[in-house]
């Protein structure tokens, strides 16, 4: 079990990793103890990203073969490009009954074909089912499962198409939301939060199911999905801590007070928020009618991870955090799930 | 002097006009009663917005000659396409010791080469001293003077130098916010919150002034600027107040938040939030790297009404309120003036 | 038999109609004598374009109430927005064996449920066969079905939903290409280029079926489907001409400078140029990759005016060419119909 | 002096080596022959163009030393990611008079505070004509200069303006624009197109000025000037060949047309067009308003790149052409600067 610490550091593009590599050091860490790089990118988190695999390429030949990156494209309106850092903590914390910890895996390669579909579903529920037994974790003790999986690019269209094989969809930014949706409920269905028949019907559209602890978001830099499980355990002891809850719609300020009250009740500092946004699917936030869905200039993951990203801002007092677009079974539909990774004083 | 009321209806697309004059009716008015129709349409809030050029189109016709209209383009994210309209309110309200009241007047058409420059400012400072004095008021009862100002598009930056005149800005975007600074460098100077040098020093890049009753937004809808004038008088009586602030910049939740609890603490309910908001234009915000400005796919104004709408709609819990993009000269630097507009109960 | 006339005139704006009513009086015509006015608008071309809402606007009052109106937004890259204005001639044109002719009308509302479905299809199908036999012409000399047709927006989808209905699709811009798929099946099925199977199979995209001559254009500004047929006829005596082609692809200059060479074969000057553009579905140009289909920035029909517009220009050396993106069974798959008008010289 | 030859591949996304890296060896290159590799990426060629950055990242570790990369970002319409891979060709070829021969270098680090200024003019000068005098040739037997030069983000125009000095504009994507005048002016200058007082003209926009064989183009990628020149030289001897003209608007298909039955009649085949394109700066062509530059969701550079590279590739019947954005002082005002490379029959 990884008893894990946390750096978060800011990025002046996305190929830089001298900020927080430095960052690092001076936390007393190395490249060698990253367990996840998880980033946000000021690409369009969309489906001609690079900014995404700029990052990717730079990180990935740093960190061990057996850490993972995640990097979510979109620092629309204020957020700040940065990335997280989560290190094994080989430190002894002295006086916490509990402390902070993570294990990091990938699936196998998701076919083309296999894209937004119960292949995808299970072999993520697989991978996380697996993570969580390496944590010795019942369920309810993880705060969050954060997936990074593929896209579908029209070349890969392409391809499955001539191979006599149908895609899930077409629509290459149509895909990123299939692909969430599956990795949600495959991690939906490793927490129990579902049903196998739940997951089907979720599939072909016919029921909202969710999970208010699974982040999906989709990138054309990786062609398996990389998986971040992340807990509270008995088995460590450090100070950090994580609370989670889901926004009930982009304007849902309540929860998230409620959220940081209980941090500050436990006199604990925040040290990152991580959140999911999307577009409401039925075109209204408490009855009134929003534009994300009728605006062909500016995706509807874009108009969100605005949106919602200025209200937590605002809320936590800090930009550097992570907000990422379509909220697909992580949360309820028109909010999205809501993590925050915090540190008590020193005991 | 013209004590008001204010209603607020949703509009189903730029061209209804069906919807909130149902809503006039409702509330006892005619469309003979309107002083402005204040509306914030789905377009893109730049250049080439032609929501704001429809709903202009249909609203004209149908108010008073000495009416005006103010669109402003632009509802990213959450906020919702809406129309807040102004009525000279004739009834007899009792036990109020004060009003909210308002005035409405026109400049003169401003020529392409003045466009962003003295003479515009000047325009705007006269008709503004023209209608505070219509009102009888003292400058620091003035809580809002709305301007709608005119852009130059690349026909009339063409047409004005084969005249052999330099515009302000071959830029069209730029155009945008070189209109909305004379304007609100015009309403800052006839509200006594500047001087001329510091006028002309801002108009030369040299310093920042600002006003925080100033809201100034730009459209080629038009050829003169439009402008309200909103304040309390004791001239009138009527259950509507108004309150004003700045935000310093694009999270800063704090003025917002008191700014709702002084409405609370004298026993109001919001009616409607009037805000300005842009991007910092040194790239920061609380020292953090933000990318509004480097986002060559998506107008700093675009993220900044999306961000800071975000923020306010959480915080008022309420998407259908004016945010408008490009703060020049309208608050501090990256942050943006404020506006509340409320209703003391019955006594 | 309606012989017709051609007045082609730029447009300052969208709201522009004093430019070309000036042009139409000048070539002896009135307002009353239009029978269609079809015009390039300047907004994206996509679901929020309220330029062509704002040209129908001002352009509805002033037409008889017979005429149509066809507004196809996207004046991407080159192209100037303008309008081409189709009259009655009532004037007589000695020696020319036949003319130019033209029948405008307008389908049903298309109910929402309805919309890129077989009942469009039939609407359509049944409104130009009409059309077709009131201007006593074979289907073969018909040269060119122009449709503007309505789209789902997402108070559409959601109230569609709310009745227990499903439909065609949630996705607004998807919306667009399957309402012009349904309007130019109707148009292939009525000009007998295809059977009632294939536009069954080609609705459920098991076949691709297309016209040559149909060109289908969505937009949020009506209900019903607006239509134009053109062809020649013997019946009327003008030196208009049309030609019709299909380009294979998007850069099948081949096909348009052979048009263009027959047109001055018979020493025509070219009038006008109507196109269809749209992105290859497969994402490949002669077996080489684009990348219309990947741009989460920008839509692929935007990406396909502005290229095709541009080789289109470039071959006609005009600017102010019918560009229309989206071109659903309106020819080959990656290529789009192709009509040129044309004006012989004085016998 | 360097006899060349140039492979061209397409690529499957920025950071595909692979691909292109098998047909050098095909070719019988390996890449230790490169002198540079010139690309078409798939970003939106402006600002925030991360793919440029990532090809960058990828090609710079596998090439030589002295060798340069030029990644172009933008291939909007019907253009296809590729790069152009000119190599050192060491073979004899027998029975030619001539040969393409190339140079590349860079210049020193240009300061933010010198981007866009005679300073870059400077160095830009320096440059080529150090690397003109490498290839002991004459003026005008080049044909083409290929710079690649820094832009401005909002972290350097702030640190700028932090240390007390003024950038040359506040504006990232103006920028662009400006490190494009003034590498193309150093072109201009060291070819002997103009005067010191016409560069200084130039730079303060009083004149216009320009080179037929200049292209440049900007990115964040770098920071100092990548410089590749072309020509042909009788101290080589290979089938390659270089012919330059300058289109004089976007539509102008005659002098395309007209290079390319040179080429023709040279018994040539065309082996890469690179072209530059950009929105005419007084709104029109031919008399005609185009919407480029009043368009906030589209950048002009973009709209340019589509429209050009659409009525380039439709003449010369290849999709994977070198079409750059933004033609300050390459070619004439609203037109741009247009190279063809073409191999001739073996002899």
């Amino acid at each position: 079990v990884t008893s894990i610490d946390i750096i978060k550091a800011p990025t002046s593009d996305p190929s830089d990793t001298a900020g927080p590599l430095q960052a690092l050091r001076q936390a007393g860490y190395r490249a060698s103890d990253l367990l996840a790089v998880v980033g946000k990118t000021e690409g369009n988190g969309c489906v001609n990203d690079f900014s995404r695999g700029l990052s990717a390429a730079v990180w990935e030949p740093l960190i061990p073969d057996d850490a993972i990156t995640v990097f979510s494209g979109g620092t629309e309106g204020v957020l700040t490009p940065h990335v997280t850092l989560l290190v094994a903590d080989r430190a002894e914390h002295h006086g916490y009954d509990r402390g902070l910890v993570a294990a990091t895996g990938r699936t196998r390669v998701i076919a083309v074909e296999e894209l937004g579909r119960a292949a995808q579903v299970e072999a993520v529920r697989a991978s996380v089912e697996s993570l969580v037994a390496e944590l010795a974790m019942r369920t309810e003790d993880v705060h969050l499962v954060l997936v990074k999986c593929p896209l579908l690019t029209s070349t890969q269209v392409s391809s499955c198409r001539d191979r006599g094989l149908e895609p899930v969809t077409d629509d290459t930014y149509e895909s990123m939301a299939r692909s969430r949706l599956a990795s949600s409920l495959g991690i939906a269905r490793a927490l129990d939060e579902c049903t196998d028949a739940q997951v089907e019907a979720a599939l072909e559209g016919r029921q909202q199911v969710w999970s208010r602890r699974a982040s999906a978001s989709s990138g054309a830099e990786l062609a398996d999905c990389h998986i971040l499980v992340l807990g509270t355990s008995e088995a460590a002891s450090n100070p950090l801590r994580a609370a989670h809850a889901s926004m009930r719609d982009a304007i849902d300020a309540d929860t998230v007070v409620q959220l940081l009250e209980q941090v500050r009740a436990e006199g604990g500092t925040v040290v990152q928020v991580l959140a999911k946004a999307e577009a409401s699917p039925d075109g209204r936030i408490r009855g009134r009618r929003h534009t994300m869905l009728t605006d062909s200039d500016l995706q509807s993951t874009r108009h969100a991870r605005a949106a919602v990203g200025g209200l937590l801002a605002g809320l936590v007092q800090d930009t550097a955090i992570y907000v990422s677009g379509g909220a697909e079974a992580q949360g309820a539909p028109g909010g999205g799930s809501l993590t925050v990774l915090y540190r008590l004083s020193p005991r």
